[in-house]
């Protein structure tokens, strides 16, 4: 069976990583049977074999894959006949656009806005690597790296306006059926929920029906994470 | 012969509209003959039989459409043995996306850099058109919408960062050839490169390159309109 290593946080069932959730979603959404082994930032060892030292890890048969874009592509190009999750090189091209705008503009200030919440359900062992990495990344503590909630939510809010926009006309980013650029964002906006209570989104905004949407996909796969409701 | 009414400046081959060269693009790689017919602000009764007051307006034998993504749609639709503008269903959903962040995120920032350019070069005749619209629009005049080059250049260029890494690893937003997609964020950049001399991009820049390879394709279509080399 397929294994992915897949971030844990305080409880063992906690998988909060967004890069690791575009990775389940992917499988699901090719239909593939896998096993999401919890996995913690400090140990370097458990992956040390890919080469890697963060997951997602991919394993499937004597196919190591790191890098959830990477494993996206590995998935289409080995499960031709499952459903695409790109549908064609179209999709492919403008999914890799969809990819950085999430990573630059989307998690960039919901890294912000959870921060507190997901330094709070890291496990403990984790707690003081993330904060020596993050705060050398940043420059700052993590404290002064946190923003006030109600300013980053509303600067999320309008980042997310095209997305909004686009969602209004369209049940999904990629048009009538989800594709991995859908994951991309979703993946974003799970991280959230699984440490987070804050309300990211108003339940009227198509951005929030959207994510519903995927939330109950695949028998309610991504709904019955441990998470915050809203 | 398709007919598009193309927005004209002070000359009637200055063709600016970012609608109408997406329009234009979209007609090439169908690879479809056309005729661009000059069009001013102030000529409402020459679209009045479209029920549109601005262009682009597309006439193909008893076929009138309008708004530059319909036209797109109807392309797709009415020539499907041409090259594709979408890549499939996928393509066209994400390339909606693109759209809405194209405008709401790229011809926000453009105008505010472009404004006394483009009025300048406007057709006299148009010119108290488009203070009083596009003054009631933002509710100040044009000379307080108008932004300082460096600072309102430096934010352009930084909101293209997603497009940016993603054209550092592949030729086209689309992936390996261009799409619909492409011609969107071109159509904007061609709108600036129509009226104004500021210098947007480096050389250097990978957006700056896929804009050069979009000027090149088409036998220098693009290339050969009226603008600044820069």
């Amino acid at each position: 069976m397929i294994k992915v290593y897949d971030l844990a946080g305080a409880e063992e069932d906690l998988r909060f990583s967004p890069n690791c959730w575009r990775v389940k979603m992917a499988l699901k959404h090719k239909g593939l049977t896998f096993e999401a082994i919890p996995w913690r930032f400090v140990e370097k060892d458990a992956i040390a074999f890919s080469g890697q030292k963060t997951v997602p890890v991919l394993v499937d048969g004597d196919q190591t894959i790191i890098d959830s874009w990477s494993i996206a592509c590995y998935l289409e190009a080995a499960y031709p006949e499952h459903p695409s999750l790109f549908g064609g090189s179209v999709g492919m091209g403008t999914a890799r656009w969809v990819k950085f705008w999430c990573e630059q503009e989307l998690h960039s200030i919901l890294f912000k806005i959870i921060l507190p919440d997901l330094f709070e359900r890291l496990h403990e062992k984790d707690k003081p690597y993330f904060r020596q990495t993050r705060e050398a990344r940043f420059g700052k503590t993590l404290e002064q790296i946190a923003e006030p909630t109600t300013e980053a939510v509303a600067t999320l809010r309008k980042r997310l306006s095209p997305l909004r926009a686009t969602l209004e006309q369209q049940p999904y980013l990629s048009g009538v059926q989800p594709s991995f650029a859908d994951y991309l964002i979703f993946g974003a906006l799970m991280w959230a929920r699984s440490v987070s209570p804050i309300q990211l989104l108003e339940p009227t905004d198509s951005v929030y029906l959207w994510r519903d949407r995927l939330l109950d996909s695949f028998d309610g796969y991504a709904r019955s994470a441990p998470g915050y409701p809203s």
